[in-house]
Formats: C-alpha cells, sequence, structure tokens
C-alpha cells in the first residue's frame, strides 16, 4: 500500500473502487461502516434507513462486517419500541487499530488508535534526533512500534497499518523522505529500514496535523490552512476535505516563504525565510536563551512569568507569521487559519501580532486565526486515524488481510 | 446558468451528469463530440473504436449531433479502404460559438470562437475605463458583444454562452465583481447589466488567462501557476487541470503578496506588496515615465532601445517577483510558473532578475519558469473557450436551447 491512504477519503467512502457489481458491494460496506461510526449504535434497519438500502441487503453486509470483526452486536435495544427488537451495531473495539508513529527533532511517539477513534495504547520516548542516522532512529522507532502493537493485540486488536509522520519533505510514494533539514537526513526510504508486517504510509507531519484537524478539529471548516511548528514550521492545504500536495508532494513548506528579502541566510539556501524568524531556534535566540529539549515549554514558561525578551522575541516572531501569512491567505483564500503543532502551546503571546498583521495588511475581513485544541498530539493522531479512515473507506480491502 | 462553466472541465466530459439512463446518453453524447473535436475528422466507426462503443450506439448519438447542428459530415472519406466508405464527421464550424469578452483598464474587447476552436469575429476599442461608472462601460462592450454576434450570425454561428473577463476579484455566482481596485468597481451585478439573452460566465481575468493556457498551450503541464499582469498583478492555481478558485473565489492574488514588509502603502491596506514593485505604474515611476496608454508597448520600446533606467526598473521588477514566487511556489510546488497576459511582452527583460531570484531561493532544482504564447490575448481567448468547453462537455443542455 505506497499510495497515501488519507487522501481517498477527500472522495469519500469508497468511491475510488471500480464500478462493477463486486465494487459496488465494497462501496456499500464502507457507508454501512461510515453510518455505524458517524451514528453507531444502530439497528439494521436504522442504517438501512440512513443509507437507503433495503433491511435485507444490510442484514447481509453487516453479516460480513462482523465476521471481519469491523462490527460488533450490543445486543437487543432497549424494549418500547414498535416491532421486534432488533440488536444495536456499533463499530468493533476489538478489530483493526490504526498504528501512528511520530518522528521529531528529540522525540519518538508511537499509538494505537482503534475503530471507534480511541487511543488505546501509547509510547514515547525523548531522544535527540538531530544528526542521527537513520538507521538507529527507526530501530528505536521499531522497538517502540511492537511495544505499542503488543500492547494493542492484548487487547484483542490487530495493526491495520502503520503510518509514519516526519519533520520533512516525503516523495508521492509515501516512504521516502527526502529532506528533513532539522535530522539532517536526505533520500532516505523509510520502507526499507521499517517492518514491513503492516502497510506503511510515510508523510510530513504538518499533512498529518491538518488532517487530524480536519477529522478531530471542533467544526473544522473544509478548506484551512494548517500551520505546525517544531523546530521547521511548516504548513498543510486543505482545499474541499483533502489534502492539496503539490507536484512532487512538497506543497506547504511556509518556513521557506521570504519574509525580508534581505534577511539572514537560511540553511535552504534562501535569505529572510519565515523560520529565520519564527523557528523555535530563533524565537530562542533573539530571546537570548540557549537552545535545549523541550523549548516550547521553556519559551512559554518564561513568557507566562513575563519575561519581556521571551514576549517581545514572541511577538516579532508572531508579526513575521502574520507577514508571511498575509501573502498565503491572499494566494489561496482559505476559510480559516489554524495553529497547531508545538506553536499552539505559544498561542497566547504570538497571536496578538500575527492577527495584527493580518488584519492591516488584508483588504476587508481578515481571515480567521484559531488555535488546535490537539496542539502537538496532532501529527501522530493524524498519522494512527489515517489508518482508520482507510479502513472505514475500503474494509473489504482489510477483511482481505485479517 | 451562474455556475463557472468551465470548472466542470476538470471533471472530464459530463462527469458531473446524474447516474440514470438520460444522462448516461448525455455522457456518451459528449464523448462522442470531444473524440471528434480532439482528432476529428473521424468516421463513426473510427469514433466507435476510440470511445469504446457500438457502431450502432455511436450512429445514433452522432444523428444527435448533426441534427443539433454541433457535428457535420464532410461526404464520403477518400477511397482505398477496406469496406464501404464512411462520411468523415468533423465539428461543426456553423453551430454555437462562445463569446469572450474583456473588461481591461484601457480597452474592451469581444471575439467569437466556434467549435473548432477558430476564432471568427473580433471586436476591440481603446478606452481608459478606471474611474467610469459601469454602466457606461457595459454600455460599450454590449455594443462591441452585438456587433461581434452579428458577425458570427453572417457566418452561421449563434452564441452559447457570453464569458466575461474582468480585472478584479468576481464572486462565487460567476457574475459579482466583489472588486476592482484599478476600475475603481465594488460590489457590481455585471448580470443586471449585461444583456440576458446568453448565459453569462463572468471570472477573474487571470483565471481565464490561466484556462487558456491549460487549453491551448504548448505542451501546458496540468499543474501550474498562471502570473498575469495588467496594472494589477494576478495569478492563477491550476490543479490536476481545475482551477484552485479558494473560499471566496478570490484564490490568486499574488499582487499582495508582501515582498517588503515594511515598504510602501498599498491601496489594499498593506505594506511593500508586490504590486508596489512590479506593477506596470510601479515601473513607470521606477523608470521615470509617465503613466499612460499602451504602458507595455512603451517599456518594451525603451527597453529594447537600451535605455537603462527602464531596463533597470524592469530588473527590480523582476526580482520582487521571483520573491514572491518564491512563497508561491514554496507555498504549492507547482510544476511550472507561466507569465502571461501583459508581463509576457516584457518577459526578456523581467526574466532574468525573477530566475535569478528563484535559483537562489530555492534549495534543490528551482521551479521552471515559462513565457505564455498567447500572450495579452490570453484572458480573452480564456473566456470564448470557456464557453466553447461548456458546449463539448454537455452537448445536450446546448441542443435543447438551439
Amino acid at each position: 500500500m505506497t499510495a497515501p491512504l488519507h487522501d481517498t477519503h477527500a472522495a469519500g467512502p469508497g468511491r475510488a473502487l471500480p464500478d462493477t457489481q463486486q465494487g459496488m458491494r465494497r462501496r456499500n460496506l464502507a457507508r454501512v461502516l461510515h453510518a455505524v461510526s458517524a451514528e453507531g449504535p444502530l439497528s439494521r434497519a436504522a442504517v438501512a434507513s440512513r443509507i437507503g438500502l433495503t433491511r435485507a441487503a444490510v442484514s447481509s453486509l453487516v453479516d460480513e462486517l462482523i465476521r471481519s470483526g469491523l462490527l460488533e452486536e450490543l445486543g437487543p435495544e432497549r424494549p418500547g419500541r414498535v416491532g421486534r427488537p432488533g440488536s444495536a451495531l456499533a463499530v468493533s473495539g476489538h478489530g483493526p487499530a490504526g498504528i501512528g508513529a511520530e518522528i521529531g527533532v528529540d522525540h519518538l511517539a508511537v499509538c494505537a488508535v482503534d475503530l471507534r477513534g480511541q487511543v488505546r495504547a501509547r509510547a514515547e520516548r525523548h531522544v535527540a534526533n538531530r544528526g542521527r542516522a537513520p538507521g538507529p532512529v527507526i530501530g528505536e522507532l521499531t522497538e517502540l512500534v511492537h511495544r505499542v502493537v503488543a500492547e494493542a493485540q492484548g487487547e484483542g486488536l490487530w495493526p491495520a497499518g502503520l503510518a509514519v509522520a516526519v519533520p520533512g519533505l516525503v516523495a508521492r510514494d509515501a516512504r521516502t523522505v527526502v529532506r528533513a533539514p532539522n535530522l539532517d537526513w536526505h533520500d532516505i526510504d523509510l520502507g526499507a529500514l521499517l517492518p514491513s508486517a503492516y502497510p506503511l504510509t510515510v508523510d510530513n507531519e504538518a499533512n498529518f496535523g491538518a488532517l487530524a484537524e480536519l477529522w478531530l478539529g471542533d467544526a473544522t471548516p473544509h478548506d484551512f490552512l494548517h500551520v505546525s511548528a517544531e523546530i521547521g514550521i511548516g504548513a498543510a492545504l486543505v482545499v474541499a476535505g483533502g489534502l492539496l500536495r503539490g507536484t512532487r508532494g512538497f506543497a506547504g513548506e511556509l518556513g521557506h516563504v521570504p519574509v525580508q528579502p534581505e534577511g539572514p541566510l537560511c540553511p535552504c539556501g534562501g535569505r529572510g525565510c519565515l523560520e529565520q524568524y519564527a523557528g523555535e531556534e530563533a524565537v530562542l535566540r533573539a530571546a537570548g536563551l540557549a537552545p535545549g529539549e523541550d523549548r516550547v515549554g521553556l519559551l512559554a514558561g518564561r513568557a507566562a512569568d513575563g519575561d519581556e525578551a521571551v514576549r517581545r522575541a514572541l511577538r516579532e516572531a508572531g508579526a513575521a507569521l502574520g507577514v508571511a501569512l498575509t501573502g498565503a491567505v491572499n494566494l489561496l483564500d482559505p476559510e480559516s487559519v489554524v495553529l497547531g503543532g508545538a506553536l499552539s502551546g505559544l498561542a497566547p503571546w504570538l497571536l496578538p501580532a500575527l492577527e495584527a498583521e493580518l488584519d492591516r495588511r488584508t483588504a476587508g475581513p481578515a481571515c480567521p486565526v484559531s488555535v488546535s485544541r490537539l496542539g502537538p498530539e496532532g501529527p501522530l493522531l493524524g498519522a494512527a486515524h489515517s489508518v482508520v479512515r482507510a479502513v472505514l473507506d475500503d474494509p473489504a480491502a482489510v477483511a482481505e488481510r485479517a
């Protein structure tokens, strides 16, 4: 499974499946599973009325989904209704699980999410990955994956796929890290290093963060620009509920938008890139602090304590973000901008200057900016949920592997 | 017909039509017409083999398209082939025509394009429209439309629709000009001012220019950023062969991307917007020339004559375009950038500085930049062709009106 799983969601349940009798059954399996996932517990009759199929057709589809371990029966519905009591159906809490993983500049994290969207196992390790060779990093990540999979299996779940978020550009093959400057990785085929037991998808952390926001956020629109940051600053563009990936898969490099054409040289080769003003290390430098672990925690703590140098540095970072986002909003006309990832923890000090720049530079009503509720967990959750979404979108494919 | 006609093309011939017996016939009419349009003249048998329908089915569809005046028979094919000679089919040169119109800051233009893509009538008037009320401008444009339609009718064509390119932001209703700063128009419903005899589509000139490039350009990719300019600088993003319009239809405002955050104030409310460095009037100012008509001709003439002040002004404009495009390329990862509209006439002097900025600011291979062969005719041709494309995409809808 080399295609990015989560993109299929943009087309709706099972839309990409072939237009044959068998394809139609696969699409209908997806419609049943999506209906129960979105509104369950539901009886067979309620599913039939929601998706417009006969009760008999739905029963046959439900039976197949129960056999595959994707749906389960909760027992008879409460009495007091007209007719013979039906059994309520729910998405299985013991079937396939999405395994999400995140490679950060100074941490590794893995989690398992069940079909109900619950995180059932999680492991994390703080480790300085910058400049480390990919082999040992992926070795440690694989240990965490095995630990999380074992824990999930102990609860009756089985891994339906592994999705890995990386702080860098990923090729459209969804496994090759083309460039991750803050790890110092170039052209690394993660598919060759990760366990081959599960279908694999590798994607940029900003993309997974945006998908998490789309799927799990509160009333997130279907057209938005998601900005996230660790040391680098990435963005992801969601258009009509799908990711805009660009020709090579490199869209969203907000961190290298020039905000001061003759500003400081950036490792990317440019000058005055946003990252030179609003990246975590640039902010630490401007505040006179040494880089280390938990940079966001340090900055947030000092800012909350009223440290004026830190607050000024964050204001300047917010203003630089506002300039870069003015350009992005002029080009893309999104419905909103969402600040996610590590940035969300600094929002109280970044937002006022960011919004002031956006307001004064925008004719008409400025684009609204909100802060992600998911915060730094976004990319990891987006990765795990992308696997879950793929199961909901084509349950038959999973049943074949079960 | 308020929906933007041309967007339907992104989905392919007739894809948006309903999934019924009648819908299937409408889709098949479109497939026949597209096949003849793309590869004709073709016999019925050749059409059948190209689109995978039986000869009998194709004959019935062809008969309907001939009755509607969309196809015509050229007479028996040349002998020497096996079997009974068939009659070659061609797209009609006497059926519906697309009427394109352009409202420029100092010109009005209208043309009629037949189903074969040939311009069959054209009228243009040089007139200073800046600050003029919409009523008189549209009155003059309507005169030109009537003149072009009469000329087309004299050749046996009839107008299938009118598409109007404007230098401003157009609402998603495809008839309201929300803001055209260089005309000083705000919230003008062109639908109420233009003749109601034809289905109407109003769109931004950069969007029509990009569609012309997509449909008529030499080997244009399906993902590109099209930059065009008159006094304003607009861009249009083509993604997977369709326009990215933005939430309100305002995407592509490259002219208001900040290139010097503390640069000169722009009428949009921003500071240091690209238009302040690379708009035609900014370039004239930097070159010490007075604004007037035919600004591009003046600049190109002086530059060709070796006027160093003009060449320097164009180099600086090219560099500013390079900075703004670096940001756009980082955000969107297009396959290429195409310079169109009036800008294309200045490309020899803009391009070197533009490409130098893009190269030095981009890690890895820079995004290729090309110059549109259509030049300033792009928006007008794109408008007329959008009507022709709508006919090819759903011939049954036109036949109903014929």
